[in-house]
């Protein structure tokens, strides 16, 4: 997409006004993302000087909190590249990290105040999504609410505000897209967490159902829970290296309980009320795009 | 002083904002700090609600930063506390720093755009130099300009744009109140190499002379390097535990050099033409702010 290599264009400029050799050598190993929110942010504001400038801003925000997340898991590879702090160390990858967001932060001082607003705050959020996670993986959570909120500020927040602060910027409803950014968000997560059971490894490209070894109780674990008579069974799992025979009862429980069905039923009304919220905009793009997250396992 | 207290009040406020129990946990814990910045702010723009909260800006931003270091120092303590990495772990070292960096940003987007840009440059700035100290501990660095660029960004660039936004603030000459900033914080990095030399372990709270051994070229050393023709000498000290004979010679020829004077006139120059800059405003605190930094150990 051509308008995606603006973005890029757009986001070295920015890194090459820090006038620093090394800030731009970490930029070229930088591995290439998909890119959802600047993707997200060109469908609701169209393309133009400061939609490209929005979008390169965001991307370097969500950068910066990779190279952070890459630090604290101790991850040697990102994307199927070697990682900054792997290829360096911490030191360079922290860095780098508030490097790239101080220069987005500096970008957006110079925006639409509302816009700034929004942007910077969904970076807090982010931040204390991933305390939250952290926290949560401590001991089993059954608290969907808990849950609920811990992903709302880990994943959905900076999409939230990608999608608000494009409909700034174009003078839409900002309200309708910011639902429709938060909810996309919040079904990506649960379809991530949905593709954590039902995929095998291969297709996963790491361990398959590594969510509940780690510790992470998501959603199809959580309504599971709920309906489960053997409640103690399933706790006595948790944080544990599972054998087959301990995969296929949760599997089957999974199936039996309707957990899973659930679940997906739950990402496809969250998808639901978003295209709803913006159907004014008769926009088939974002209609599609919320489709085939959803879909994109089943 | 009490216009500190309202500082400190003003932070605990934008922490609360946040809505999250564990920041407000952290945020107890951190250990207080001179708060320089706040003083230099208070004393160029006057006590109003806008600069308090300038200050607490740029206190969380100082905040941030330091816990950044410490996760990369992997220092246990700070200001005689134990350290939130030490605390907690690295994770939530750094994901609060990114929580008070961005809480900071979210503040400074509702300010004047001049003093948000001029703060969120400072930060981009300050991690550069973070880099740039770390680059030039890999080997012997003898250059004078890479050595005054490290120190300018790492410990001098958030100074001169707390004094710079605070100029804007109160409607002063920004250019001058940037050069006092920038120039207190040069003078107060030379002093500081200064004392690690002259001063013993007992006054400074950590072994003496330990920068050399950790890799710092400082303003003593680049002007004792300069000078002396026992130059590979020199060199085969550096990065090494020091014993009392070498200590006792590096101390000798500094002294036989000049190369200690010559810095103490340094920063005393850098403090005199500061305060020329200045004058025009008979601004008689900031001088003897200068004046106590420059002459702290003399």
């Amino acid at each position: 997409m051509e308008d995606l290599i603006k973005v890029k264009n757009q986001i070295k400029v920015f890194v090459q006004d820090c006038n620093d050799k090394k800030s731009l050598e970490l930029f070229d190993l930088l591995p290439e993302g998909k890119m959802l929110r600047s993707k997200l942010i060109l469908k609701i504001a169209g393309v133009s000087a400061e939609s490209i400038k929005l979008c390169a801003v965001v991307e370097m925000i969500h950068a910066a909190s990779l190279l952070h997340d890459d630090v604290i898991d101790e991850a040697h590879t990102r994307r199927g590249k070697p990682s900054i702090n792997a290829l360096y160390d911490n030191k360079t990858a922290i860095m780098f990290g508030d490097i790239l967001y101080s220069r987005a932060f500096t970008q957006l001082s110079q925006m639409d105040k509302n816009i700034a607003y929004t942007i910077s705050n969904a970076v807090t959020l982010l931040s204390i999504g991933e305390m939250l996670d952290v926290e949560l993986t401590k001991s089993f959570n059954s608290s969907y609410d808990k849950y609920l909120d811990m992903i709302y500020k880990k994943t959905a927040s900076l999409i939230e505000a990608s999608a608000k602060a494009a409909a700034i910027l174009s003078g839409k409803d900002q309200e309708a897209f910011a639902l429709y950014g938060k909810n996309l968000g919040l079904a990506f997560q649960m379809v991530d967490d949905i593709l954590d059971i039902t995929q095998d490894s291969q297709t996963l490209g790491k361990p398959a159902m590594l969510d509940f070894v780690e510790g992470k109780v998501t959603i199809p674990y959580l309504l599971l829970y709920e309906k489960l008579e053997e409640k103690q069974k399933l706790e006595s799992l948790y944080k544990k290296e599972l054998s087959d025979e301990e995969s296929s009862w949760i599997k089957e429980q999974m199936q039996s309980s309707k957990a899973l069905q659930q679940s997906i039923k739950l990402a496809q009304k969250l998808g639901d009320e978003a295209i709803e919220a913006i159907k004014p905009y008769k926009n088939s793009d974002l209609e599609n795009i919320m489709n085939a997250m959803i879909q994109r396992e089943f």
